[in-house]
């Protein structure tokens, strides 16, 4: 294929000119919220020198004079937001999956394109294809293609591939699908596939180990709880079994995550020590009990919650009551003071999957909150109506995802020393979630991001 | 219905005759087993009055002169059989249901009457309809009936009905069937069905009294693992709220045993204290840890098993691999000394289904241990493929299981004092296995059972 | 089963009396509407001897002094409702048929009980279990139960029992169901089911006659197109084959219909010189062509039509554009004078089948055509809505359904010597279709019908 | 894509030199045997100028001294075999489907070379992607690429597309399937799909008309029966439909044949006066009465047939009793002396299809007569098996298709003025039937071909 070779080539000349001139800049006049929660800076300064801030202050800071400036009265500059779970390659159905066989990091680069133009400058991967995630991010690291930037988890551990049982598995079914679904699910279960769940604690502990001594992921993530329809109340490994899982990623240096759906199963994951749970809010048929809730607020366990704005809800009602559950958890975890942080869950999806009958049966017009490049801004809109304070959602969405993996050196913030990314925003995220949308201009690691060129190559996203 | 009705009030004059007259029997000359493990008694004597042996000795054992005697001369007296897993309501597939709703007490008393048939005197139902279990089980020991003794546990605390997902639900779809459906699947799930996997420990714990509380089950079974088709590697209870189960069941003096179908479910099952394990070698794909064997050899905690004998695994083969590792773990228990029971988990099936295309793809002909009234035979012979010393089975399959379920004081053993349930056969147990199937005489509570008329309503069974 | 036993005493009793008595009634001051459509005869006078009609007219008719007189001042006396299409044993989905395997004589004769207590006095059935409605007939002629008038043709030759792929079977499945349904298919199917379709002209003669041969049908039924989901399009029989059914039937003496769901169907229908064609609007996506509807409207084929009313098709609206083409079709066919005749293919539900999501996604609230005893009411409404004037509506579901069918020398018009089949409305049924639900009286064979007390035994309709 | 051009390209140089060559080329010594059924003519000769046979004689035959000789002493020649009934895109399943959207040319130019590679030099598509293939089949006729010699016909009239109910519908599912299966559905489609069964006659034949003006089919088939599972007793049109369909393909000048799968349908088209009827031995539970037998055998129609191979019916056995039927009606026809002709419904399937448990399921080991390339060879040896003589066999391969499809001016037989399409083989046909497989030379148009290098691009092929 010889065109994206072609792009390859154009962007790696682009961008080494813009790495060598180090170009300095200076955002100037602008409202700045820098993340860390305090009272905003008006007519603040933020000066860029190469990818990194220089300095951040009030109208006063230095500006070198060599600096190209970008006015910003009665604008906003906010840390550029993050999202604590999506899944680049989402759309994993086995039509998906056939067509573009072998060219998932194609896809990855397109939905991290499409977070990137949406404000999200930076991703966390939670489920996908490992090898090809590795190869979009590298690929992005290594500055060849302008995306989000990501990390990554690969499989979760003990879940099955896309076409397996836990995912597609039940909605779909072909004639030649067994034969090519063993291959595709390969790709995301490698070593640490369902098998895991039959085993002994140091045989657990074993392909765990060997999983991460690929050395390519980020972050570990593992199922507590079964992920697929009607199995969600079942726990996937018992509690020494996690203990093991949580040893190996801590042995490695790696944040562990988890999967939970049950209330049981958040308690479990407390208990087993991790740094983040997704979507916790998530506990079927019962809320989480009072204690479990102030215990994770307690411990301030960051805590990935998928809220449903007022409008998705609406749509919903009468087809699954497990939704009111998930909103007295949220309303309840907001209210203990628990350490919230943006996750959408979300990815892309070819207009295809979404036209279909399938779909429109399933998904809240608007696509929810799993649609890419949208579910971040219905998510700010769904805490604000949940009562979190704007300051808090704000800080959800950028410092308290860097803290939770562990990023925080480098992202998170607006602080000098730290990868410039920001957003400008023609109206105040204080007064409105839904001043989240207004956004001016993108900026990752210095660079001011061509938004009309993103996804450079439209793969699922073309009509 | 006058039939039954009338049949009633037949047994009932007959049963009186019996219990007035409280007759003197003696068994004379045959070879007695006395199920404790020790020397046979060559040119034995039991002496029976009324329902409970009197005397068990060598030829000199004082026979009233009052004694009608049964003379034994070249015969072996074993204790009556115990299974200590069956389901007299198994058939539970929707049409079955549909046709005798409302009268599942004589489903029950159907098979119960063929186990006794069989030489089974003893039964522990461990999954069913508890209001028509007790039902059939009041009426046999009321003596209104001829059957097989019934213990039951009603549901497995944690599982749905028949109807739902963890049973035949995938299998079966009907146009009215979800509202018969709920009905139905009520009768097995009263208050301790599957919404406990979404409760609290406590919220479990009151409801797990409460069920206790209705005074009717003889034991407790609960899931530690997932019920349903490719759900049986996942966990149901975490630890804690298995230790509460536990708890409940102590606190009402009853048993208590478990539905295991992992290693770790097995573990969890021995972490938390149960009196019995069920089919504990299915493991899935992984065999057990040997750690984990020696524990159960060790503690000699109950451990029921249902092995397949060679000819039913040849005729599997190539259909489920899982069954090798259920040889292995029945061979290492055996190997290790584990406390054996015999467990059929079997039931009567309609010919209706016996003759579907459905069953003959999953059933092996024969019907497997499936088939209450011959599953035991094939028990006794699969234990002696595997291994398992003949003296070691006739215990496995009488005393074992009385002490596992604390009724050893009156059954089990044929010792002065104990219930006169007892088999007589025309070759001995311990040379073949298959001279279980040699049965000459029944007796339970000290009658003679006349074999030949039961069951003595032909339902299920019917042609 | 010792209570119908007992009713059948009961009735056979009564019904002696009375028919001995042959007692002399006289309805008068009413205002009469014979059924041949010319004007109402104000203030009229039936006399009724026995079963029979002695004298209709004005108030000048002579009534003999021992006449019983039933005064109808200030309301309207029509012929007893007629149904050219109902099926008496309709809710044949697998939980129905196993709940009362042989009983449908039973449920036949329920179903023709909720028929007469709402005015329908005669019924034609044109699919069922043949024995079992010639049981239900036969019983009802004898006297032996009160219900509506049976006329049956058994099974549609060429199509499958109720658990074929023809009818339930796509919605079903059930593990012991390919045995099951196999011996109840058989109770419709005879020996003219499916396997027809493969056979040559003179192979199907000869079965067809034999199915008459049996000489228990009223009326013989073939199918022209077939019956199943997503196969209404196709065409069962060739022509020459269904010129091989029409002249068995003409050489017993039958009269005969059809089964036709597409334009090419009806078509071919009419060519083979059928009697009766039910729902012959049934056409899928196209309307019939004009030059057919000419046609039938030419030779005043009777012609059977299940209008949707203006409230049910609101609520199908979205989910089967084939309505539209019906309600064309419909239009079409009154305005061109076609001989429409009531019929309502339908039956008594189960409330499991009427409660579960299935039905509630299927059918519209209240049932639609489909529920026997509602039915026929919602016919007339829906052809009053579509332009019918009223006294066309009128013999539509009296005098032109007994024509249809070859009746009419004793049903269909109150005339003398007609059997007194006759209903006594307390608003006219000219003004508005909705007063045909004001029924006071029900007479039958010169009897009047305690409503009250129908149906007799509730089976289907026992909540 | 920039190989495929390459190839093109170099094709182009080859081919250009070739035909301005214009070659003479002389096969000597071999037995040839010319299609038209008389005795061969042993050391024989054929002379070949640019693409067509300038004479075939003795040995005495003239050879011009320019003439390249290829020596075929002790070898056979025979016609390039045809094939009445290939789909060259028949892994029809939308997992193949959605891989290679818009390239289904690529796919039939792999099935045609598969073709010519095993000796099969003309071969008629009877239902597929009209576009597509006729791309394939222009750019093999201008000499583009190597490739057996195509016909095709597009969709049959009256059918879905391969993902319609009518094909793989009833297999597969899937989320984003509904909105793939109409785009691609309607590549087959066309206007000539299923809605013309609501359609009348005139309807129906104003959209056949435009369907052939679009002026790129070669023939015109039609569903005389249903295609589907459970629905193949069924009729598609009625008689005067079929009429109107043959009327506008005579008008065109088109050759029609049908698709039948039953008695009643096999008739129809023989009424219809069709010219060719596919597979006419599948005629469901009944065997094709004897009088149209004598009529096919009468009128000469030809006969295209599927028979399976004595060990290919072996393993279906118990599976599928209508393969008995089909036996014995190939036996008749054969004897009967019809004009059979060679057919084998056969295609090219992806390794991920043929190794599914589907597959394995559903078709004999070997890919029976559905493998492309495999299935003529098959074919041959089963009407040996059924009793047809050698010679019979070869003309069936040859002449009677090349009649059949009104081609035999250019094809079918060697003789001169004829396009120079043989085989040349190791061992005599007439010997046996599997010495059809000992291919030593293809020649098509006059041009030795490179059976190595075929296919030249591997797509379903590839492993």
């Amino acid at each position: 294929m010889t065109k994206p070779a072609a792009l390859i080539v154009l962007f790696l000349t682009i961008w080494a000119v813009d790495v060598s001139a180090a170009e300095t800049l200076a955002i100037v006049g602008g409202t700045v919220i820098d993340g860390n929660g305090g009272a905003p800076i008006k007519d603040g300064v933020i000066v860029i020198q190469g990818a990194r801030i220089a300095a951040v202050g009030g109208h006063a800071t230095v500006i070198p004079t060599e600096a190209r400036r970008i006015l910003a009265a009665g604008q906003y500059v906010i840390p550029g937001l993050m999202d604590a779970n999506v899944h680049l390659v989402l759309d994993a159905q086995p039509l998906t999956l056939i067509r573009f066989e072998g060219r998932y990091d194609e896809l990855a680069i397109e939905a991290a394109q499409l977070a990137l133009r949406n404000g999200v400058t930076t991703v966390f991967d939670s489920w996908g294809p490992r090898q090809y995630l590795v190869k979009a991010r590298n690929a992005i690291n290594a500055g060849n293609v302008i995306a989000s930037r990501i990390y990554l988890a690969g499989n979760i551990v003990g879940l099955g591939g896309p076409l397996s049982k836990d995912f597609w598995g039940p909605f779909i079914a072909g004639p030649a699908l067994d034969t090519a679904a063993q291959r595709l699910n390969a790709l995301w279960q490698e070593n640490v596939g369902p098998e895991l769940l039959w085993m002994s604690p140091e045989e657990v502990r074993s392909e765990v180990r060997r999983y991460i001594e690929k050395g390519d992921i980020d972050f570990l993530k593992y199922a507590v709880n079964a992920h697929s329809l009607n199995a969600d109340q079942y726990i996937a490994f018992s509690p020494r079994v996690q203990q093991v899982i949580v040893e190996e990623a801590r042995r490695a240096g790696l944040r562990v995550e988890t999967h939970t759906t049950s209330g049981e199963g958040l308690y479990l994951a407390v208990a087993a020590g991790v740094d983040l749970m997704q979507h916790c809010e998530f506990t079927g048929q019962q809320p989480i009990p009072a204690e479990t809730v102030k215990l994770i607020a307690l411990r301030q366990i960051p805590c990935a919650i998928l809220p449903e704005t007022t409008e998705a809800r609406a749509w919903y009602r009468d087809k699954n009551n497990e939704l009111d559950v998930r909103d007295l958890n949220e309303r309840a975890l907001i209210r203990a003071g628990a350490r919230i942080v943006l996750s959408t869950d979300s990815g892309v999806f070819s207009p295809d999957l979404m036209n279909s009958t399938f779909w429109k049966n399933r998904e809240p017009p608007g696509g929810g909150l799993l649609t890419l490049g949208e579910a971040h801004f219905s998510w700010l809109r769904a805490v604000e109506e949940k009562g979190m304070k704007p300051m808090e959602a704000l800080l959800a969405a950028t410092r308290n995802i860097a803290i939770a993996y562990g990023v925080n050196k480098d992202l998170g913030t607006l602080e000098k020393g730290k990868i410039a990314d920001l957003l400008i925003l023609d109206a105040s995220p204080l007064e409105s979630a839904a001043n989240y949308r207004s956004i001016n201009l993108v900026m990752k690691d210095g660079n001011v991001v061509d938004r009309a060129s993103l996804p450079t190559q439209r793969l699922l996203t073309a009509e």
